[in-house]
């Protein structure tokens, strides 16, 4: 398997494990995103994950063409985060060359990045001066002679996907590690992805939520891995009021590309 | 999108559209085979579909490879007979070149082919001299002089899969045609899916269960058209019994990527 495919493979495994409370999954869809939308995003990104992983192109202007090539449906965001976990983690290979490559990016970057984050409609915080629906925001940018690391620096507080590129990816590594303990296939991705969610607050919860709800998805996820709730019930819970663990998700994206590499294997009856 | 990508869309839209009686979909897995298996080999399949579009490979040699890339996991057969429409439809572009990529095959693509065949678990009739098990089978190609549209010419009783090489790809064509008439995304294919399968005997529910069972899985899929029957109870029977009508869906895969190339839309959201 390439590193493309492993990612490939990485985004249809995350999306079609169940039950995963609230987000689209094998089970549920959104109203507007659908799990069609993550799967064909997940084909139609292939040309920006090869150059990702070719080492040609600025990983901004390679996000931007990620986004361009998976906005074309009418899904709205499905990979944003996802793709920036990826993109460096094919530019490198592994997670110490992802390290490498988020250091060596440009205020080049930054600008591309800017523009694929015009093409989607995630959200950063009201009144941020980089806030991507500010059109000054690409002069601050360019100012202060920002690279998209300094980018992701400024948004890691409120921002765990942006906080991956300033920790050296700790998330994702620690995802992996869980997919690595928690086993094979499908209900590995699901045991970590839990563990995961009652291990940190979901930064796109607490955007969309705020902290409150955020702390109560993370404390429910844990009661669950406590043997204290259903799981169903929490899914059908957040779907209902529209509760999407969507940043968790993005970095269990993240450590599938890592753990296959390491040889977690995704089909457990080759185990058999 | 690309013809390769359309070819890849259409592997995940079919699998994933439900319910549809029998068959792996979002809903249902076999034990041994299930929905990830058919994601990973929409996936992992790419390579063999490039070099399916890109006309330097015989037919045979791209068959065999497509079949190698996607028996890597323990899922079994998942798309052979999918891949059996979509390399001449990817080498000719559409159906006209489709029937003229078949009629140039040669010896060597029907030695490729049983050397694919041998890698599946998919069988011919008993008796057959070129049952695939019999080792045989490969002398009698050679002694014949038959050309891989031979074989196929050769199976078109008991396989429709292989009749559609003899036959102008005329159910694929009449599959396309009902994925326009039923309408765009995933209510379509399962409606095109239902009206396909009344209209025609799945040959590979024959193989497994007799030509008796298949006319009922005909009829029952007539009479929920007619809106005499519970399609959620036929695809639990279905389920239940081990009724794949495998043939029919491989027909749908090729029919999606025609129509998806003629404009029929899987995402219906873009029409909203």
């Amino acid at each position: 398997m390439t590193p493309v495919e492993r990612a490939q493979l990485a985004m249809v495994l995350e999306v079609t494990a169940y039950p995963k409370p609230g987000n689209v999954d094998r089970c549920h869809d959104y109203e507007g995103t659908r799990l069609e939308h993550f799967l064909a995003s997940s084909i139609l990104a292939r040309p920006a994950l090869e150059k990702a992983a070719g080492g040609e192109e600025g990983i901004g202007e390679v996000l931007r063409e990620a986004v361009r090539l998976t906005t074309a449906h009418g899904g709205g965001n499905t990979h944003f985060g996802a793709f920036i976990l990826l993109i460096p983690l094919l530019r490198g290979g592994d997670i110490p060359g992802a390290i490498r490559a988020v250091q060596g990016t440009t205020v080049e970057d930054a600008v591309n990045f800017y523009q694929a984050f015009s093409l989607t409609k995630v959200r950063m915080l009201p009144g941020d001066p980089l806030d991507v629906a500010d059109p000054r925001a690409l002069e601050v940018i360019l100012e202060r002679r920002m690279t998209l690391l300094d980018v992701m620096d400024h948004s890691k507080e409120h921002d765990m996907v942006a906080r991956e590129w300033v920790n050296g990816f700790s998330l994702t590594r620690k995802a992996a590690d869980l997919l690595h303990e928690c086993g094979c296939g499908r209900k590995g991705v699901v045991d970590a992805f839990l563990r995961l969610l009652a291990a940190s607050t979901d930064t796109f919860i607490v955007k969309e939520h705020g902290p409150l709800v955020a702390e109560e998805v993370r404390r429910r996820a844990g009661e669950i891995l406590d043997g204290m709730g259903d799981l169903a019930a929490f899914d059908a819970d957040c779907i209902a009021r529209g509760i999407n663990p969507g940043s968790i998700a993005d970095i269990i994206i993240g450590a599938i590309y890592i753990a296959l590499g390491e040889g977690w294997e995704w089909d457990c009856s080759r185990k058999e």
